[in-house]
């Protein structure tokens, strides 16, 4: 699967979801906030390139448990000298919160499918077109939080992997596989092939999340963009449309808060 | 109760929740994006000032339900023309996402707990120390979301109601009663004298959030700031700790994503 730069649209400052040829001048993205970096640190499959601290920082670091011997995340952690905070800032975007601590990376390798869902029977979190890196990054959080086996989405019209992202997501960037594919409706049909039962969400139907949750041992939530909910195709993918009852004066949740209850009410099923 | 201006904390520009007296030169703080900015103008409680939006905008406020004939909605709604998104733009802080529309207001009058939680049965929620106006601001939503009755804060060291909070909250600061104490553990006992059971929400407990839920027709559901959890006051406070049972590799979960669980918990209890 190729990926291509998107030079037109960087939602957070100086990141790239496109993959760049290691050792190339400028390569890589910069990751932000205590927990994002060191979960980077610690994933044998991240290429750390560079690690930039503040002397308390890369304290915290240094006491929290050690990435994995021989690492990359190894190397850059035992090289970083601790530097002033306005260093940190100035490699981010304007008002980065990144509580003293950025590390330059290159883009994880990517992974198909079947491999991420290989090994665990953990939901699969599907989202169609959602954009907002805030959003996109809580729901990986939640999905690590929850076990799942991976988020998919598709190449185009979806958020891009920046720090913002990574630092909503808390670490669970480097937790959960990421897969990133170019058709979604294709996508829940190799799902279902591998015995997953597709769920939609969306405000209209009748059938309640716990209904539809029940009794299915693998469980794919997908969840669309707020406002435009779920495309037509991507409906028409799933085994089933279901919502989360509410009642309020408002309908429609968060799509960070609606993933996060579709996934609360999958884990108690 | 008083309520004073903080000047040294701006989170997003040039909003205030102080109380400022109507009429003053430069009173008045901007909500701005399609749903607060509706929210508002419908609000009967709510003091509109002044209205700017694109044609486009002005157009779809026009198309939506009425604001109550003869409020300062009403007035302010009728009174606009249109105006260049750019003019939008210079009322606003930098970057603020406001498709359009941004409505200068007077912060809204103040609900004590007990006018606050007459009438409506719906869960209460009270947070302790949260100081992320997105977090805050996507809670509001999902209180709204769950008919919740109030949502509760510090007067200090909590968010501002800002712009960003209200965008965030997207319509629900004119939905859900917002209240502002001096006291959180006080607070709670008087919850307790109107027959709440209060629920502090720990990952370390093993009694779940469904198990805490049940048999309980009026509820608390109080949630501490990300890292530092409930303070020890606050958490002696609780009835009950309940925790969001998980079980993946992170173990704590955004604040407004473990609210929304707990709200959907009370809801299908």
């Amino acid at each position: 699967m190729s990926r291509n730069h998107r030079d037109g649209r960087r939602p957070s400052g100086p990141h790239s979801r496109g993959r760049t040829s290691p050792g190339s001048s400028g390569s890589g993205q910069w990751l932000y906030g205590f927990h994002a970096v060191q979960a980077a640190l610690s994933n044998p499959r991240r290429f750390s390139r560079r690690l930039l601290a503040t002397r308390e920082a890369l304290d915290a670091l240094r006491r929290a448990p050690a990435p994995p011997t021989g690492s990359r995340g190894a190397a850059a952690l035992a090289e970083a000298q601790p530097v002033e905070r306005v260093a940190v800032d100035q490699a981010l975007p304007h008002g980065a919160v990144h509580q003293g601590v950025a590390l330059q990376v290159e883009p994880l390798p990517e992974l198909d499918l079947d491999e991420a869902c290989s090994g665990t029977a953990g939901p699969v979190i599907v989202l169609d077109q959602v954009t907002d890196p805030h959003n996109v990054g809580a729901i990986l959080r939640s999905a690590a939080a929850f076990g799942a086996a991976a988020l998919v989405m598709q190449e185009r019209h979806s958020a891009e992997v920046t720090g913002t992202l990574a630092k909503a997501a808390s670490g669970a960037l480097d937790l959960v596989p990421l897969v990133r594919v170019v058709n979604l409706a294709r996508t829940l049909s190799e799902l279902k092939g591998l015995n997953y039962w597709c769920i939609g969400l969306a405000s209209d139907s009748t059938t309640t999340i716990s209904e539809a949750v029940a009794g299915h041992a693998r469980i794919v939530l997908v969840l669309g963009a707020e406002g435009a909910g779920l495309r037509r195709l991507t409906r028409d993918g799933c085994d089933q449309i279901a919502s989360i009852p509410a009642g309020g004066p408002i309908r429609s949740l968060n799509v960070s808060n609606a993933a996060a209850i579709a996934l609360y009410a999958a884990a108690i099923r």
